[in-house]
């Protein structure tokens, strides 16, 4: 017997049902608000990866050689090739580009509860505005996505990487030391984040503010905090314009401003945000994003970019956590020709309804009427159709509810009309 | 700048767009003939491809090593890694199974047109029966997979290994040397095939006679080549079964009978076929399928297994050559905020359109109108919404034909209404 890899995953037809449900309901979302599917390959050049995040990604990737001798990679991510893909093609196009995707990506990681070695993205880029309209509906994409689908608990916050800088140069941290101390405020560690500022000769009572700043949701404080200097002033009035917008345009209330937002990569700049499912504990954020500037290095015409991803593994976890019900794949409607005679006439029915668009099943396997009605049940048929001689001399089959086990004979030529039942979208 | 990885391709919003449409299509066939999605990992251990087609198949996978030293490989086919869920954990699943898969697939080959290094395949499997009706509701399911995309002109041939077996067998051929003749048979190189039977000791008469037999759609043809022997004579009635339900029942009238189907591969038994789009002439072979025996192979209890892939890529080539059109992507309504002041109604009004799932776009870059109407008519508007003070003191806005040109100025509230545009499916 061969075995599926390690940390791989298959999928049966139940949890099918449920990732084409979300991504039906994604992609309706991206579509509305005037964003168009793109896709590129399952691998690229090694050095696509490296450049973007380090020689550190090459730890947790797979790669391989070609023949040619080409270092190739799975993708981990699917900024990375976007960008290639708009470098290479789409930079003639007119702007903003608004451009979403769905695809299966690779970590060559320990795997654990909702992550994977093959896991599956959702997300967008929008290239080419960075006005604060665009990036409200940029953050109202993200939390729609989401809500969409169908989620009731999620929280999005929002911070601001230029926002961020100025405090921690207010607090007197000058911009080389400031990358140390942000993978503590990315995990909110508070407790050595103060012990580290305090080595780094900062007042105790200025630490205490910062850290204080860094939990506040109320962008004046921060505003105060520093110090009404011109240029933070811009920024936070930037950031507060957007967040009006996504209140009182968009009718999203419920944001959390918070500074220490950071999502821990160097090519993002100004604007961040996450959403997170509570319900999901320790691992619970399922999409982040922000502005990020990635083109110059990939060879491109600097222009402003935006964009997030959405962990889709993790948002159906988060779905189940929270007992959606997902929609049941069903079969409508299985026949059962009484007898071997009856076949011909059965199919013909079938195809009847299969032109109509109603899911039908037909016995296959010559079973007799009791092995065909489990059976029926064991693929959640709704209804059956009993094809027998003496029914069909009158042009006739007998219909059976597979819940209540009413049974009504009823024409042939009725038979659509009598399926009272929703077409597949 | 980074390139793509020779052979691969990215996919334009217009590329997608077709590629989408024709998934689309396709699932809801599978899914009304009562079959049901499933999907394994992108990569396998490497051992199952070689298990199943022997290590020619080295010469053209992407393979790679994990960190425990087990040899992956990027799946070249989809049938493998579909048995393989099946023996570990369907086993025990109500019989028949009716799967099917979309996926990418991966073959490490000179790219030509037609052929990528990374292609896309659709397909199914149907485990657990081996009865006329199954077999011939499983050819009809490649059928309409692609007349239901909207292809014209698609040929049909049906074949049969046994068959095929017997009549070598009449002819004198022992089975050891049989292996040798397929491959001119499978490519009808009619003019060698006779050259090495020839020199096999076939007699001159009995050759044609059997060239012949191979090109004849007429089963009473085969029947009397086949010398009524008994077993050949059940194999071919069944074939005959197959045939007339395609016929009467599915309503299928252009298939060609065809004993020069073989398939080329050694788990094939019994009933093979083909589906091509002659509108591409040479790379013509759309779909292939037949009855097979995997799963003993890979550890499970022997089963009757069949099953067809269909090739996307050279479906929507084949689509592109017969000139169909494809559903165009589409914006259905842009909005032009005439001032910076108009922002907030401007996406109060998006936002009311997009809940009502119409796919809305707004202008980001703060353009003039002149400009705006410019950038709606290169991402194929249908309409614009031109949001001005003055209109907006009187509650109403400007609605655009951006086709006619037309304008008219309507209430805020009446948008939904006047706005005559099919939802999102």
């Amino acid at each position: 017997m061969f075995r599926i890899p390690r940390g791989t995953r298959d999928f049966t037809p139940e949890e099918m049902e449920k990732r084409r449900y979300v991504e039906r309901q994604m992609r309706t979302t991206f579509q509305v608000f005037g964003y168009r599917e793109i896709q590129t390959p399952m691998f690229e050049t090694l050095e696509l990866f490296t450049a973007k995040s380090g020689d550190t990604i090459l730890e947790e990737i797979y790669s391989f050689t070609d023949k040619s001798g080409r270092k190739l990679a799975l993708r981990p991510e699917l900024t990375a090739p976007v960008i290639r893909f708009y470098v290479d093609k789409m930079q003639m196009s007119p702007k903003p580009l608004k451009l979403f995707y769905f695809g299966s990506c690779f970590r060559y990681d320990r795997p654990q509860r909702g992550r994977y070695r093959e896991f599956r993205q959702a997300g967008c880029e929008l290239i080419g505005t960075n006005t604060p309209e665009a990036y409200a509906e940029l953050i109202a994409l993200a939390y729609f996505l989401l809500k969409n689908i169908g989620l009731k608990n999620i929280r999005l916050n929002i911070g601001d990487l230029d926002v961020l800088s100025s405090m921690l140069r207010t607090l007197g941290i000058p911009k080389d030391k400031q990358k140390q101390l942000t993978p503590l405020i990315d995990k909110s560690q508070f407790k050595d984040l103060t012990s580290m500022l305090h080595t780094m000769g900062i007042k105790k009572k200025k630490i205490d503010e910062f850290v204080d700043i860094l939990q506040t949701t109320d962008t004046q404080k921060i505003l105060e905090f520093l110090n009404k200097n011109t240029s933070s002033k811009a920024k936070i009035e930037e950031l507060e314009k957007i967040l009006d917008l996504l209140r009182n345009s968009f009718d999203i209330k419920n944001y959390h401003v918070n500074m220490s937002i950071v999502r821990g990569l160097d090519y993002y700049k100004g604007l961040v945000f996450e959403i997170d499912a509570p319900v999901l504990g320790a691992e619970k954020q399922l999409c982040g994003g922000g502005a990020y500037e990635l083109i110059p290095l990939f060879g491109g015409k600097n222009i402003p970019t935006a964009g997030f991803a959405i962990g889709f593994d993790r948002t159906i976890l988060a779905l189940e956590a929270e007992k959606f019900v997902f929609p049941k794949p069903k079969t409508d409607i299985f026949i059962v020709p009484i007898n071997n005679d009856m076949m011909d006439i059965s199919i013909k029915i079938a195809q009847n309804l299969r032109k109509e668009g109603i899911p039908t099943d037909i016995d296959l396997l010559r079973r007799d009427v009791r092995k065909s009605l489990k059976y029926a049940n064991a693929i959640n048929a709704e209804k059956t159709i009993l094809v027998g001689p003496k029914d069909v001399e009158k042009n006739c089959v007998t219909l059976r509810d597979m819940r209540t086990g009413e049974q009504q004979i009823i024409k042939i030529k009725d038979i659509p009309s009598k399926i009272k039942t929703k077409k597949l979208q």
